[in-house]
C-alpha cells in the first residue's frame, strides 16, 4: 500500500509538472511580444471567417460562398492584429477606402472598443472612402484643416500594438502595390507614436477651426 | 624611492582604469542600437554644414550665407543617419525630389559606398524627380514595369539600420506634411527588408523586361 501510495504521489507530481510547464509556455507565449513586417501585395482573401469569429466568438463557423482561400495572408494578419483590440483603437490614415477593413473597424466600435481616427481632409471625401460610413456608425473622425497631408498610416491597438508602414488602406494598395507594415510592440515605438496620434487629436479639435 | 615608485604604480593603475572605463562606455554607446522615430513637418534647416564634413572630414567649417538654422531637426537627422553609410545604401522609394536628399545621396556614391536604388516607374518621370540626376551621376536605379505602385519608402544603411515609414522623399513632404521616418538598428527587422529590397532589385532587373 505504501508502494501504491509513492507512485500515485510521483504520477501527481509529474502531471503538476507537466501543467506547470504548460502553463509557463503559455505566459511565455502571451509575453513575447508581437515582431513582424508585413509585407503586401497580399494574396486574394477571404476575411469573413475572422469577422465571424470576433463578432460571435465560439459561434459555429459558417462556411462563406465565395471563391476566394481562407488562408495566411499579409491582410488577413493586419485583419487579425487589429481585431484583437479590446479597449482602444487609434487610427492616423492618409487614406482609408478598403470595405473589409471599414467592417473590421465598426465591429470594434460595436463590441465597445474606443475608436478613434484621424485622416486627411483632401482624402476623405474620394470615391469609396470608408470615412462617412464610419462617421455614421458613430465613430469619431478628426482631420485636418490645412494643406499640407496628413500622410501617417499607423494604427495603435489597446496602446500596446504599433502597425505602421507604407500601406494606405485602399483595397488596390493591398491587391496590387508593393507595401510594407510593420508591427511592433515596443513600448518606446509605441508611446512615440501614441503621443503623435495624441497631439494631432488636439490639433485638429474641430472646437479649434478657422474659418476665414 | 619604494614608496614613490609604489605612488606612481598606483597613479598608472588609476589611469589605466580611467582609459579603460572611457573605453568601455564608448564600445557601449557605439554598441547601443539607434532606436528613434522622426516625425515632420520638419522645421526647415540648413543641411551644407553636414554635406561638407561627410564631404571632407575634419576640413574647416565654411559658415552657410542661407538663412536657415542648421540645428537639429527630423530633416538633419534623416541625413545624418544616411550619410553614417560606409559601404552600402539600398533604396526603395516611391518619390524621390528631394534635392538636399539627392546630393546626400550622389555624396555617398561619389565616397565609394554602393548606393542601389528601387523606385517607381509611374513617377520617377515626374517634374523635380532626382532619378534622371542620380542615373547621370552613374547611380544603379531600378524601377517596375506594371500597373501597380512601388510604394515603399525605405533605406537601409550599411546592412545595418533601416529607415522606414511613410515619408515620401520630397521636398513637399519633408516641410508640410505630417509624417514618420522608424529608425531601426534590430538585425531581424533589417533582414525582413533586405530580402524584400533583394526580391525587387531582382524582380525589376531589366534582364526581365517584357516588351508586348
Amino acid at each position: 500500500r505504501a508502494m501504491r501510495a509513492a507512485a500515485t504521489a510521483r504520477a501527481a507530481m509529474a502531471a503538476l509538472a507537466v501543467t506547470a510547464l504548460a502553463l509557463a509556455v503559455a505566459a511565455w507565449r502571451r509575453a513575447r511580444p508581437v515582431r513582424e513586417v508585413l509585407f503586401f501585395p497580399s494574396r486574394p482573401c477571404c476575411i469573413e471567417a475572422l469577422l465571424a469569429e470576433a463578432a460571435e466568438p465560439g459561434a459555429p463557423a459558417r462556411p462563406c460562398p465565395c471563391p476566394l482561400p481562407s488562408g495566411d495572408t499579409a491582410l488577413s494578419r493586419l485583419v487579425r492584429h487589429l481585431l484583437s483590440a479590446r479597449r482602444s483603437l487609434d487610427l492616423c490614415l492618409f487614406s482609408f477606402c478598403c470595405p473589409q477593413l471599414g467592417r473590421a473597424v465598426q465591429l470594434l466600435h460595436r463590441r465597445g472598443v474606443r475608436v478613434r481616427l484621424v485622416t486627411d481632409a483632401q482624402y476623405m471625401g474620394l470615391h469609396g472612402s470608408q470615412i462617412g460610413h464610419l462617421r455614421r456608425a458613430g465613430i469619431q473622425v478628426r482631420h485636418d484643416q490645412h494643406s499640407g497631408y496628413m500622410h501617417h498610416k499607423f494604427a495603435i491597438v489597446d496602446r500596446r500594438m504599433l502597425l505602421t508602414g507604407s500601406l494606405n488602406w485602399t483595397t488596390q494598395a493591398i491587391q496590387t502595390n508593393r507595401e510594407n507594415v510593420l508591427v511592433v510592440e515596443d513600448a518606446d515605438y509605441v508611446k512615440a507614436f501614441q503621443d503623435e496620434f495624441e497631439r494631432i487629436w488636439e490639433e485638429y479639435n474641430p472646437a479649434n477651426y478657422r474659418f476665414f
